[in-house]
């Protein structure tokens, strides 16, 4: 018999709209403002899980549309489960699909019951729908499973944007049908509904009648500015229960999640610290700083001498600047390094911000040092 | 006042021909049989500093020529010296930059004086005398520096060998000259001659003549056959004295290793362990394995489930197959790593049987076992 605790969320601490929380699932606690690094394939882009594990990172988020694809969710199993293949023991979070099989692929055809599609990798048909998402989400054993949704672009008008929020409802619910309740296992759903107001408040309402472990809010990060976003939060996460965990999908930029945070977000993923990294870009409690600029070339100092990541803290932004100049892999090893670890302090500043009931003098003073204007010559 | 020591070479043991030994720099020992890991850029491309000192490896190869380029060798010094630029605290031997600038450059008029030649990065001019490669070996603080000597191609004719001969052997005594003697930091000579007996006596009998801290056996690995190259080393061997290390430049697989080893060979560097492991072929005891061959993808076995190396023993032949099917930079990374802890692996494994007095046998069965016939499928 295990002592594997259900999943659950604990509300420790608000500030405003602010929160500090903890996720708990089989693999572990994730202690909540969270950022999830993105390992997309099975890997978080040159990193070795144990890197990963060292920046502060406690969940990972990895995609059922490309491991469905390659090297398979059925051989994933075989391997013992995605945490087993890649070598991660901590909980992983995986994405449906939906939004891959939209954006990344050919040729594809939407209809009430799912989605065919060409893979983006060989060609291939495929269909996805709500229940083999979620088939797909447990043989790779995600720790958190996504629902199966569709995400309209942007912009959308409105007869559009309710259609397929109507729709991805549909698939929300079969979604939970599909899931199969295991102790430390969550089912998140996920608000759609552009940047329509009654739109989010419905398709949030609707999803809280349903019942999930947690709620995403997607259809955002698709190029909507900030001030829209930020106000979709703002009307969106009052309608969520305060007991569980929010999830805003694929945002963002470090002032963003300050943003989102202080909107009552709990949980993050992007591509940007590590995609960044690897083209030289490094987030900084000062800014951002493009190493690849001439400025650096004859920097000494590191990133951040204070830091406790070598990546920040071991080599200047010479040579930092050397490596991206060079084309040298472990540039983009160690900025991936950097910015992962840089996002992790972040969350962990503003985790401390709201137990310390300070978060909006936080967020003020770090929109104001992100802002900052770059030195002579940037 | 420091207490640096001299430069010097103790033979510990004998064994046959084969030798253990243990070459003192001012930055710390190296044993010996030595594998010297090339980080062209200041780099091991991928591969941390620490990463690459946890595979066992004490010393580290660098190219004058690749860094009086890019970044420069007087910026290089600016930022304390090639140790603390690339953050490796161990000795680094460099490359004088004769072969890189025979091989890799265009235009290059060569004359009494050194060579001209344009730059393979942005096409600018540049002259390399013996004064100016030790100068700037100088700048990167090499602990081992190397003559600036001629490579003459492979096949090559007598007495264009010999005419090659007579100007390396003319630098070597100017690339002496300039050589700053200081504690703890040793100049190499290299022998050169092509595969003619005769050359390659009188090439290692004149450089003794002229008395270095170590003697190289350059102009091989240049596509020439493995038993010319053991001939080779055989009739040159004899010639170098007993008390100074003695260094293969650029071999090579690891039965050749095993080969020069057995013929008085100390010290190596080669390519083959990083860049193989960027295309995806592991060396392993039981020979090489070419990772993205289909017969991996279900393979639940790591390389070496009882390394002391987290590449070799942490993930399954599977899931490096997966990374490089897709093109992830952690098969890269992993593979490199792999292959260089194989390499010092091997290495320990050599100064053990010469220290048993039982190399000969490892030589024999290591022979067997890296010849043993693929498996089905392979
Ligand atoms: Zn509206
Ligand atoms: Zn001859």
């Amino acid at each position: 018999m295990t002592d594997t605790p259900d999943f659950s969320f604990d509300l420790l601490a608000t500030d405003g709209a602010a929160r500090r929380g903890r996720v708990v699932t089989g693999r572990g606690p994730i202690d909540t403002p969270a950022f999830m690094p993105v390992g997309t394939a099975g890997t978080v882009k040159g990193m070795l899980p144990e890197q990963v594990a060292a920046t502060g990172a406690q969940i990972l988020l990895g995609n059922a549309y490309h491991l469905m694809l390659r090297p398979g969710a059925e051989r994933v199993a075989e391997f013992g489960g995605l945490h087993r293949f890649m070598n991660w023991d901590g909980p992983i979070l995986t994405d449906s699909g939906g939004y891959q099989v939209l954006s990344l692929t050919d040729l594809r055809k939407l209809d009430e019951n799912g989605v065919t599609f060409r893979s983006h990798i060989d060609g291939s048909y495929w269909e996805m729908t709500p229940e083999s998402s979620v088939e797909i989400q447990r043989l790779l054993d995600a720790d958190i499973t996504m629902v199966f949704d569709e995400c309209p672009p942007y912009p959308c008008e409105e007869d559009e944007a309710k259609r397929s929020l109507d729709l991805t409802l549909r698939w929300a619910e079969r979604s939970k049908a599909a899931f199969e309740n295991r102790p430390g296992y969550g089912l998140f759903g996920i608000v759609q509904g552009g940047v329509h107001d009654h739109l989010r408040e419905e398709s949030a309402r609707r999803l809280v009648e349903m019942g999930f472990h947690g709620y995403a809010v997607g259809g955002l990060a698709v190029g909507e500015p900030a001030a829209e976003r930020n106000h979709t939060l703002e009307v969106t996460t009052p309608v969520l229960p305060t007991d569980r965990p929010r999830y805003l999908m694929g945002v963002g930029k470090p002032v963003d999640l300050v943003d989102a945070v202080e909107r009552g977000i709990d949980m993050f993923d992007c591509v940007l610290p590590t995609r960044s990294g690897r083209r030289g870009l490094a987030f900084t409690w000062g800014g951002d700083l493009k190493l690849t600029n001439a400025r650096f070339r004859d920097d000494h100092e590191p990133l951040d001498p204070n830091s406790s990541c070598p990546a920040s803290r071991d080599y200047s932004k010479g040579y930092l600047h050397h490596l991206f100049r060079s084309g040298e892999l472990l540039g983009w090893v160690l900025l991936t390094w950097h910015n992962l670890h840089f996002y992790q302090e972040l969350m962990a500043a503003m985790r401390a911000a709201v137990e310390e009931g300070r978060f909006a003098d936080f967020a003020a003073a770090f929109r104001e040092r992100q802002a900052k204007p770059k030195q002579a010559g940037a």
